[in-house]
């Protein structure tokens, strides 16, 4: 058996690997567009992968076309484990049409959450105001809002909803989730369906976009949503631009709902440099890297390895994701 | 009997007080300095309380000294409630002196655990940078340390202690308190003395200070604590300014132990003007407002009447002290 891994992906787990799967030959894809067979350079159609790991290094190098490539056309591709969490990239459509099994990866939902809180409590505290007493060595007494008390929607309860309620939670807020099978969870006092949605807006002070994009979820931030939105309140995507119709949304933070939106992902990325969003006053933005945390690679590995070892053993993987839904 | 407090302190509780308290008479020191006894004007020899209540009010409006001055003439004293957690403060050693009974508060730990958080994940993500790439319409991908994962030394595990200790576990930080009992605590993954403090300050990530200011705890942040410290950690003092000394911080901060200080509490308050710590690159201040959350005075109101309720009934107060220690 072959598998298919980046050479930094590589050399960060060759030790472990080797020791769970000696029978499997690595196929290694170098940063300069090198393929290896221990260590001998390989052409292309020499490499028919049983399995493979698209991990965050092919995305940092751009390196994940060309990786898909191989994968795709691969007569033996069993099983593939991603990097990603939302799986609506054109490749998991190619990827699934192969007929292999599929694993997504909630390596990211922990410094996403992480990414939310830090922005809510940003706003919530004033610290730019903070800041800017100190650069004129004013000493003033500055009140602000607490996140105990406050009202979160989170839309969206998978991994990283949930991960983002955990934290919140520690912190005194009443969380209401939004899931589409409408389960209760023991991370939110309460759970509603897409339907309810509306009803909840005008009394929540945070709300969090973290589901997937589907037709059902595209420019569902429109201006109805953000009419219902309590004055005051923040908005946070770290999902999908397309939930958002962003006229309607620049829109709405003129009347103040929201009065604050943190948007971590656009329709259009890199976000282009005339967009109005980049000088907004009440917008606070980042390079689609809420995941950025110093945790992922490590996280990325232990759960590439844990499901390298279950694949080989026939067991359950862990986040393996239906492909029949990405057809 | 007859009870001292703030008329906005008054304005806020009068209905619920009245009701757990309708023999008791309530009265009432005017922003203006005026005291009234049933809406009637009586002068300050007039007023002997039984229960007084020094509400934050009184420190927003400076009215301490002179609510002070009225309680501690009282010969009928029995019980104080005060807004203040650490009660180094002069004045709480003149009030125990009468013989009173004195309860503090803890109404002040929530917003204050959250303004740890928030300037440690401020500091661990970079948002100063974040908004600086906004700001230049700058699409970059970056990276930024997690919380999870990190230790946390948190030095004092009372009401304030414990509270920080249990956002960051929610972030999955490891947690080191330092108690003078010893004691376990559910929320720390270890409690040590504060003896074995400089054995554990190489491996701590971030170090708060949230301990009372004794003779033992004066000047704890010295020289050889800094040089203990942890390359790339951060020091968050929220408790008093006398625990650190200044000199020897500026010199740490110098070789990156700490990398970075957050600081509410300074020794001279206001902090003078010509402050080294104003300008400071990697000191991130405030005006002793890490309590300034938007819930302090509900909270306090609270702490208040189910005590007041309680003195009444005759049973234990919450947040009582030991009067003794304080003299």
């Amino acid at each position: 058996m072959h598998f298919l891994l980046h050479e930094h992906a590589w050399n960060r787990v060759r030790e472990r690997a080797g020791f769970i799967a000696p029978e499997v030959t690595p196929c290694v894809m170098c940063k300069d567009g090198r393929l290896l067979i221990a260590e001998q350079e390989v052409s292309r159609d020499e490499i028919e992968p049983d399995l493979a790991w698209l991990s965050m290094d092919l995305m940092y190098h751009g390196q994940v076309p060309e990786f898909v490539g191989i994968v795709t056309k691969s007569k033996k591709l069993k099983w593939v484990q991603t990097a990603n969490a939302g799986l609506d990239n054109p490749i998991y459509r190619e990827i699934a049409k192969t007929g292999t099994r599929l694993c997504n990866s909630n390596a990211q939902a922990t410094p996403i959450a992480e990414y939310v809180l830090a922005e809510v409590l940003h706003h919530f505290q004033g610290i730019d105001e903070r800041r800017a007493a100190q650069r004129n060595s004013k000493w003033r007494y500055q009140r602000f809002r607490e996140v105990s008390g406050s009202k979160w929607l989170i839309i969206g309860f998978g991994n990283i909803g949930a991960r983002i309620a955990a934290r919140a939670r520690a912190f005194e807020a009443e969380i209401i989730g939004v899931r589409h099978s409408r389960k209760a969870h023991a991370l939110a006092d309460k759970i509603i369906g897409q339907g309810d949605v509306l009803a909840e807006l005008p009394d929540a002070d945070v709300v969090v976009l973290a589901c997937p994009i589907t037709p059902e979820t595209t420019g569902m931030v429109d201006a109805e949503f953000l009419g219902a939105m309590k004055e005051g309140s923040v908005l946070v995507n770290i999902a999908r631009g397309a939930l958002i119709d962003d006229k309607a949304l620049i829109d709405g933070l003129g009347r103040g709902r929201p009065a604050h939106a943190v948007l971590d992902a656009f329709v259009t990325e890199p976000l282009p440099a005339d967009h109005p969003y980049w000088t907004h006053p009440h917008v606070a933005l980042s390079a689609h890297s809420s995941n950025a945390g110093s945790g992922i690679f490590k996280r990325g590995d232990e759960l590439f390895l844990e499901n390298l070892s279950r694949f080989l053993r026939g067991e359950v993987l862990r986040n393996e994701v239906d492909t029949q839904a990405l057809l």
